[in-house]
C-alpha cells in the first residue's frame, strides 16, 4: 500500500522526495532498486523528520506504536495519515498516540488491495479509480481533511468522508462478514471426512466465491478483533437470512426459495461496481 | 451447454451432422446461423429420430418431460445424456421417463458455465480442461458409460465416475451452499436500512464473492429443490463453522479466531484449481 502510494504521488508530481522506513535490510534495499523511495531509512522518527506528508502503511496492531514514534518528529502542518481497514480502533490509537497532533491526523481507507503485498508488487496504478474512506477524528484539523481528499482525488480516487463508525459498519457488512463466511465455508469443508473429494470437484464459481478465504490471517484476525461488535452484527443478519432459506427448504416451499433468489439476484445484478479489473 | 458441445464435437471431428431441437424459432434461426446446427426442428422427437448421440439440455425441471418425449424415438444402441447441475432427481426422472431405455441413459454433469446462456454465447471451448462427471443409474449399460467417458475426454475434459448421491452431496458443499450464501449475503444487506449505502462501498473482494448471487432464479429454486437435503446438511455444517468464529470474537479470543483464519486459508491456498481462467 504505501509502495504504491509513493509511486502514484510521483508520476502525479506530487511529491519531490520521497523518504521511507522499514525494519527490514532487504525492504529498504528493494525500495530503493525499483525507485519506489528516493531515501530508506531504518528508524520511523529519522526517516519522518522534515516531511510534510506522512503515510503510516503498517498492520493494524502496529499503528499506536507507529504513531507514537512519529509524534516528537511531526513537522507543524504536515499532513499523516494511515490506510487501515478499520478506522474506530486507529481513531483511539491515534488519540493515545498523538496527544495535540491528533489535528494532523486523517484516518483513511483506500478500497485497493492485491493478493499479493509488500514493495516488490508496489504499482503506480493500484489507487486509480478506487474509493478512499476518511474518518477525520472530533479533532482532526478540517484543513488537513480538505488537503487529503484533495491528495486522493489527484490521484483518481473517488473520496468519501464519514464517522469512523459508519465506516465500520458498512465494512463489517461489505467486507469483514464476506471473509468470515468464505474462511467459514473453508472450514466446514476440511471439517467432513469427505471435505477433500468434495474440493477436488469444486469449479470457476467455488473459485471467486473463495478467494478471499486465501487472505492473510493475521491481517484479518487484527481485522476482525478491532471489529468484532460490527461483525457479530452482520453475521446475525446473515444467519437470519440463512434461516429464512432453510425454512423454505424445509417447507419444501419451491416458490419462497425462488423469491428469495430473485431478490438477491436482482440486487447483485443492479450493483454498479464494473467487474472489468481484478486486484 | 448443448450449443457449446455441438461445437466441440464438430471441431473434434466426432460427428457428421448435428440436428437440435427448440420450441423457439427464434433460438432456432440462430442456431442456423451459427453454425452450431445442421438441422434444427420444433419437434423434440423429429429432431432426435436417427441419431446415434442425444444431449438433453434444459432446465432441470423440464428434464422428465425431454426424456419421455424421446423414449418413443431412441434408436438402440444410441448413447443419451443429460448436463443437470443434481443427478439423484434426474436418474428418477430418467426411471419414470425412459423404461428399458434408461440402459441407454448416462447422466452427466459437466463443470463448466458462463454468466450467459443461450446459443448466441456457444463457445467450442467451453469443456476444454472441465471436469466432467458421470452418474450411471443402475441400469446404464456399462458400454454406454464408457462410450460418454471416451466422448468427453476426447472433448478436452477430466471425466469421473460416481454415484448420483456422492454427486450430490458434493456439490452440495462445493457449489449449492456458496450460492446459497452468496444469496443470503445479498439478502442480508438489502434487508437493512443502510443497505444500499454499505453496497455503495464494496470492493473487488466483494464483487468475486457475490458474482454467483447473480445466477439465474428459475435454475437455482430447482437446484435447491432437487437437492434440498443435501444443501440442508451443508448449511448446518457452514453455520457451525460461523458460530465458531463467533464464539471466539465473543470471547475475545485473537488466537482462535487467528488459527480459524489460518486454517481456512491455508486449505484455500492448497486448493489447486487453475485460476488463469473466469468464466
Amino acid at each position: 500500500m504505501g509502495g504504491s502510494f509513493a509511486l502514484a504521488l510521483k508520476r502525479a508530481g506530487l511529491v519531490r522526495r520521497v523518504v521511507g522506513f522499514s525494519p527490514s535490510d532487504t525492504t529498504r534495499q528493494r525500495a530503493l532498486d525499483r525507485g519506489v523511495l528516493d531515501a530508506a531509512l531504518p528508524s520511523i522518527a529519522d526517516a519522518a523528520r522534515g516531511c510534510d506528508l506522512l503515510l503510516v502503511a503498517v498492520p493494524v496492531a502496529a499503528t499506536e506504536a507507529s504513531l507514537a514514534a512519529l509524534r516528537a518528529v511531526l513537522e507543524p502542518g504536515a499532513l499523516l495519515m494511515d490506510v487501515g481497514s478499520t478506522k474506530r480502533d486507529v481513531v483511539q490509537a491515534a488519540e493515545i498516540a498523538l496527544g495535540d497532533q491528533i489535528t494532523q491526523f486523517v484516518p483513511a481507507h483506500p478500497i485497493a488491495g492485491k493478493e499479493v503485498a509488500g514493495v516488490a508488487h508496489a504499482d503506480a496504478d493500484l489507487y486509480q479509480g478506487c474509493q478512499v474512506i476518511l474518518t477525520p477524528t472530533a479533532a482532526t484539523d478540517p484543513a488537513q481533511t480538505a488537503r487529503a481528499q484533495a491528495l486522493w482525488s489527484a490521484l483518481g480516487c473517488r473520496v468519501r468522508t464519514m464517522s469512523a463508525l459508519a465506516h465500520d459498519s458498512a465494512f463489517a457488512a461489505v467486507s469483514h462478514l464476506p471473509h468470515m463466511l468464505a474462511f467459514a465455508a473453508m472450514n466446514a469443508l476440511t471439517a467432513q471426512t469427505e471435505g477433500a473429494d468434495f474440493l477436488a470437484l469444486a469449479g470457476p464459481g467455488f473459485r471467486d466465491f473463495s478467494r478471499i478465504a486465501a487472505s492473510d490471517p493475521a491481517v484479518w484476525r487484527d481485522i476482525f478483533m478491532a471489529n468484532q461488535d460490527q461483525l457479530l452484527v452482520q453475521s446475525a443478519h446473515l444467519r437470519q437470512s440463512l434461516l429464512a432459506f432453510e425454512a423454505a427448504l424445509r417447507a419444501n416451499d419451491a416458490a419462497t426459495v425462488q423469491s428469495l433468489i430473485s431478490q438477491a439476484s436482482a440486487a447483485r445484478a443492479a450493483w454498479p461496481l464494473p467487474p472489468a479489473t481484478t486486484i
